[in-house]
């Protein structure tokens, strides 16, 4: 039996105790400040009020005050923020642990450098200060999180650099449901999945537009979806040769890419948008969701173009930058997916 | 205006006539032996009973017998018959046009030497007595045929040896709504679309668990599905590897995997199976339907076997196998898929 911490108590830092229950090691999962009431609730009866679901035996609930007691002795560190917490997570939390607690993040995102290089959070975070030295791992690949709470079949990679480290998380966190694949390509497997949230906002414009033209709820029009599909993994793939992540990682970039059009936030953005809505319009719709697809988009075009890539060779993640930086609405530029 | 012969007025096949007539190509649609009441009907009111849709204007309809008239001046001819009519094609048809005329095949599968290596069906239908020097060439992509007859927005790969046929072929049958990417890399796209079938049976495998499961039409569940979808990938990128295609023909491989998951015989196969039938079970409830899936997952894994190349590498397209050579049930081996 190990201890495991995560800090992070959102769905998918939360999610992440179920496996680790099942293989008997003790979990304690802390709250960042945005978390306060899941904790709050959880402490009482276990219950997880936005997973909408109960946590397994051997999870013992703590507020971020309570963060050096949770950490205490443990053998493995699970950070469960987004990206929009990763600066706090890089000054509160990694500065404080021993440099032998290895983290695993299941933070998605890219990091751009001045200069528009893309950098993957892990090494990103090991360049703040107090981060040296410390061993940064990730979780990559399609999960949704409240279907690994329900022990569904779920295939990821971890990324690191350290092989054994890899393997060693590995044998923690490996269940009969959660398959696990290490490899140290971290740029490659960091890239392909902080990707997807992009471009699964660029599939669903195809639902959108379906609904737009046939009503809501009708028949969708899948020609339009896979082609949208065919172009994200085309500009994936053209990203992770210029990131220098090998391009077979395009295989979590696609089954993350499968997986997250079907669930939840990112989908819902595209079809609002797909319909026709502007940015500003679909934001007030969704007013609160915190949208990593519309940040790493951001991310990865003001990145190319600093690094004088050529943007061209994206149109479909151009077209999104501009439907959210430049108020247009959507009119996909099919004819830009002729080569 | 150019003549475009269409031989093979199934669904796909059928549906080529709507960006050719869009284009104000003249368009002979020709049944084989087994389209002859389609034709039929198409002859008296322009009705086509299985794409259930009016066929376009410009679109004349031909029984087999009236071939030859069909065929005279034409300037493309479209290949439309499904994998089981190939031979026949080779035999019947191939043999008695011009060399000059190009020939546009919309056939999915592959062929296997003796050797064990994997050709496609251009390279294998090239070889045929009477086929030397035809310029053979074919479409690739993620396409339903009710949806290209509706006009939505299509994106696919046109392969073949020639890159200024390919484009001549292009110029006739690119619109606005479809998006034309010439290639000559024709075993890797044919090889990457082929597969398609064979693992639109894997993916959906999930989806029928999840109805034994939970019941029919319950929620599915998607990481399963997408954990399918990025071992399919997997696979296919390991099969252009030896095969000998450029592994980025992996994306349409990938578009064409997403639009058959939701379209039709392939995934209502799989589901049946995913839910514990037997291949003969299935079979029968599905009496009379081709079934491309089952055919190419044959061919492919004892080319594998034959040319000693590691079967073991595949986990899932052998699982796919057993169930449909072994009489034995679903039991994907998820624990092979991490590495």
């Amino acid at each position: 039996m190990s201890i495991i911490t995560i800090v992070g108590a959102g769905m998918m830092g939360s999610a992440m105790s179920y496996p680790a229950s099942d293989n008997g090691h003790e979990i304690r999962l802390v709250g960042t400040p945005l978390d306060r009431e899941i904790i709050e609730r959880a402490k009482k009866d276990g219950y997880h009020i936005t997973l909408k679901r109960q946590l397994p035996k051997n999870v013992t609930c703590f507020q971020i005050e309570e963060l050096s007691e949770a950490l205490k002795d443990c053998d493995l560190l699970i950070g469960g923020v987004s990206s929009f917490g990763v600066e706090w997570f890089a000054e509160k939390v990694l500065p404080i642990i021993p440099k032998s607690l290895p983290v695993l993040s299941i933070t998605k995102g890219l990091h751009a450098n001045d200069d528009g290089r893309l950098i993957s959070f892990p090494d990103y975070l090991a360049a703040k200060p107090g981060c040296d030295g410390l061993s940064l791992n990730a979780v990559g690949g399609p999960c949704i999180s409240f279907e690994l709470a329900d022990r569904h079949h779920t295939v990821v990679a971890f990324c690191g650099h350290d092989m054994e480290t890899l393997k060693k998380i590995k044998a923690l966190l490996s269940t009969e449901y959660y398959h696990i694949n290490p490899t140290t390509d971290v740029i490659g497997i960091e890239l392909a999945v902080a990707m997807k949230n992009a471009y699964a906002l660029g599939v669903s414009l195809a639902i959108g537009l379906a609904e737009a033209k046939n009503g809501e709820g009708c028949t969708e029009e899948y020609n339009p979806q896979a082609g949208l599909f065919t172009q994200s993994t085309r500009e994936i793939r053209q990203l992770l040769e210029i990131a220098g992540g090998s391009p077979e990682q395009i295989i979590y970039g696609a089954g993350d890419l499968y997986v997250t059009v079907f669930g939840g936030r990112t989908r819902r953005i595209g079809t609002l948008l797909g319909r026709g809505m502007t940015y500003t319009e679909a934001a007030e719709v969704l007013k609160g969701v915190t949208l990593e697809s519309v940040a790493i988009t951001k991310v990865v075009i003001e990145a190319l173009k600093k690094s004088n890539n050529n943007v061209e060779k994206f149109p479909l993640l151009q077209h999104i930058y501009d439907i959210i930086t430049k108020g247009i609405t959507v009119d996909v530029p099919w004819e830009k997916f002729e080569q």
